[in-house]
């Protein structure tokens, strides 16, 4: 069983609304959007990701015989609605933004148009997928601004939670401008560049280091990185330089070694000028261990010759903000706007469209969200992606994703770009919109 | 393709070692552990989880033909590796803690002894499924600390990182003493009790609250809860009481109402009064929204009149620590012990019991971690659960599981049962293993 793409994968209470749905027969055009209502603290913007996936899930939508059989058993529904839940596809439309398009707070990101039951039950799969890879992509481009120029490779699989985790922070990393991912997986399924070097292990396993290195050379000699830390830094580098020649000997370069621990900077400098004085000039230095975007800015402020980073736990776990705030609203049932008031989570009514602005050299200057009925001047950012449950276009390359990326992080206003200092971005809300809230509050 | 289920959900490097290992003809037997490093502040100690599904993992290890000739694509290996990777199995033998089981700061809690190879492989799929369901079940056992007669609900799959770890967390969570999960699939898969109620999207979709109540009651006869806080909590604790008399006539009670917004402590005073004025005595108060142990203890602390709590976000990201400090280091090669000397990463060498000594009241009073080889006093926590690559006894309860943890938890000395107080448990190295640590540093 694939539990990523059971129909299962959600919240009871969707199942028994369902049945509530379906025996007052609601059935009724809903919109839904999903937003987050509120920045993280420690983000300046957060980058749409997921909606591939989410895509997918819609479009197989359904509830297996053998999962019909399960309810089927479960107190609380009746026979009469397992037969309805067995025929139920996701026939609807969504609109969204595109993946690796920068986005900010009540920002809706993806709408759902569908029979109400079917945007309902989607929902807690949606906010999954979604939530997931918009924060992998978000922390991941943090690094990306601040190492641009620098190899930078998804670490995190085995801190990750769970195999999906893995699975698609290797994708949101990769798409945010991340190298490459040690995930095979992910290499394998989304074509993701995937690297890896040795473990301390692998020395461990050999009663002698240079003897480990010389092997591991020789097991792979189109790709020759040496782990240096798992005795002594400094007396590895200098093995490392002892083999060379030998081993260039017979057509084999030593292309990298890679610190694991300590202080990283000035091991990288020591190593850098052990290589160097080697000849070794051409081997690069990679770091790894307890990295993120503070500790990349900080060895490179630094100086730390540090070509490139594996970045783990931090980035896959999202760790400084494990999560978002987001939600999934009902917009609009049966032609008319709705609106949430509970305290402190109040919406804006109706469909919604974000208008983006442009300063004079190409930057985002500020955001307008407006009713989808009102016309409004800026770059529209949501788009038609599905239709009658079936997408518009074939899936975008990822290729086309990680540009996307690029060019939305090179429009980001300067002080947004900061990884420690927050920074406010202007997003406004239409007086259309305000002005339909009022009418819905005063209707009580 | 099942994600959760593939040998490539794994570190490029495992292969590339692998590889090496295969051309040296390295594959003695290996012992590897799993440990945590140091204990997150936040924690006072961890509960054990996961074991289950690594037996299933390392039972069904292998790359299938597909997986095979993906990598026979990769430039990295040679095809008469693939060939051998084709053929490998899990072959080896697991010691482990028992799931439930407290442990603590570098107790090893799983250990593998197999052909080096087979323990090397498996590793980045044995962090991910043990760090996952250990940092879960060690957050849900904080709140099921604080409030140990209340029904605690996992609400956290929209907000976990994936489909698995949703799956996982809700496993994790009744593990540790939840009363159940929202989620569906977790039901089917584990026999987890399903709880649900309704969305504020129900009660949008109705244009009059008291009709959404009614119509939801008459859906769901058996297991009525209703959401107050769409509009008005106090005015929607009113329309329950009008509403219950007719209810009633047809045998319809309404069992518990939920408040998901607001002050919640405040608010379930005052919905507490109007159910008890209102007759509705027997109505229970189900509380959620951005719920943790703190906030529950909080609540309990000031009288909230709250019989049962949700909790999502912050237990299933395990937000205040998303990560552990977790190994999963060689320990002994070829009858040889082994030993990383990485700053501030060096391990204790060669293969580990713990044991566990108790007070004259059955609590923990300390833990001993000794070479396996010695002889100690106390409980020996790791026990063999796996032989030749198969489990040794059919998977225990989740029932069984539970009792443990429950167990455990009436064991822990009363300091470390605190929230929000930083309280060390006493684990000691044997003489034995620092000694031989010294032997083995003397060697170079």
């Amino acid at each position: 069983m694939n539990p990523c793409a059971s129909a299962l994968l959600t919240d009871h209470y969707q199942l028994t609304m369902l049945q509530a749905y379906h025996r007052e027969g609601l059935a009724d055009t809903a919109s839904f959007e999903l937003f987050v209502r509120k920045l993280p603290p420690e983000r300046n913007f957060l980058v749409a990701a997921g909606l591939e996936q989410v895509l997918d899930f819609l479009e197989g939508f359904q509830f297996t015989a053998e999962e019909c059989a399960y309810l089927a058993g479960v107190a609380d529904f009746t026979p009469e609605f397992i037969d309805y839940l067995a025929g139920l596809r996701f026939t609807g439309t969504v609109e969204a933004l595109p993946e690796g398009t920068v986005f900010f707070q009540n920002e809706p990101i993806v709408r759902v148009t569908a029979p109400l039951p079917e945007a309902q039950v989607i929902e807690t799969r949606l906010i999954n997928l979604i939530q997931l890879q918009t924060l992998i992509a978000s922390k991941a481009a943090r690094s990306v601004l601040v190492a641009p120029d620098r190899w930078l490779v998804d670490f995190g699989l085995r801190r990750a939670h769970g195999a999906e985790a893995g699975l698609l922070a290797a994708r949101a990393a990769y798409l945010a401008g991340y190298g490459g991912s040690s995930n095979v997986l992910a290499g394998k399924l989304f074509g993701i560049p995937c690297f890896g070097t040795m473990a301390h292990s692998y020395i461990m396993a050999h009663d002698d280091e240079a003897d480990a290195f010389r092997r591991f050379a020789e097991a792979l000699p189109s790709n020759v990185v040496l782990l240096l830390d798992t005795y002594d830094t400094l007396a590895a580098a200098r093995k490392v330089v002892d083999l060379a020649p030998s081993l260039a000997a017979v057509g084999i370069p030593i292309r990298s070694v890679r610190l694991d621990s300590g202080d990283l900077g000035a091991l990288a400098k020591a190593v850098r000028a052990i290589l160097d004085q080697g000849g070794l000039s051409g081997c690069r230095i990679f770091a790894s261990g307890d990295l993120d975007e503070h500790a990349i800015a900080a060895l490179l402020a630094a100086g730390a010759p540090i070509d490139g980073f594996g970045v783990g736990t931090r980035l896959t776990t999202s760790a400084d903000a494990p999560s978002l705030n987001c939600a999934y609203k009902l917009q609009e049932y049966a032609g008319k706007p709705r609106r949430k008031r509970s305290e402190a989570k109040a919406t804006w009514p109706g469909c919604k469209q974000v208008y983006r602005h442009y300063d004079a050299d190409g930057r985002f200057s500020h955001d307008l969200i407006a009713g989808a009925w009102e016309s409004a001047s800026g770059e529209p950012l949501l788009r038609p992606v599905m239709r009658h449950g079936r997408r518009l276009e074939p899936p975008e390359p990822l290729e086309s994703l990680r540009r996307r990326a690029r060019d939305q992080l090179a429009r980001l206003p300067a002080p947004l770009r900061a990884i420690d200092r927050p920074a406010p971005y202007p997003v406004t809300v239409s007086d259309g919109l305000k002005d339909l809230a009022a009418r819905l509050d005063a209707q009580g």
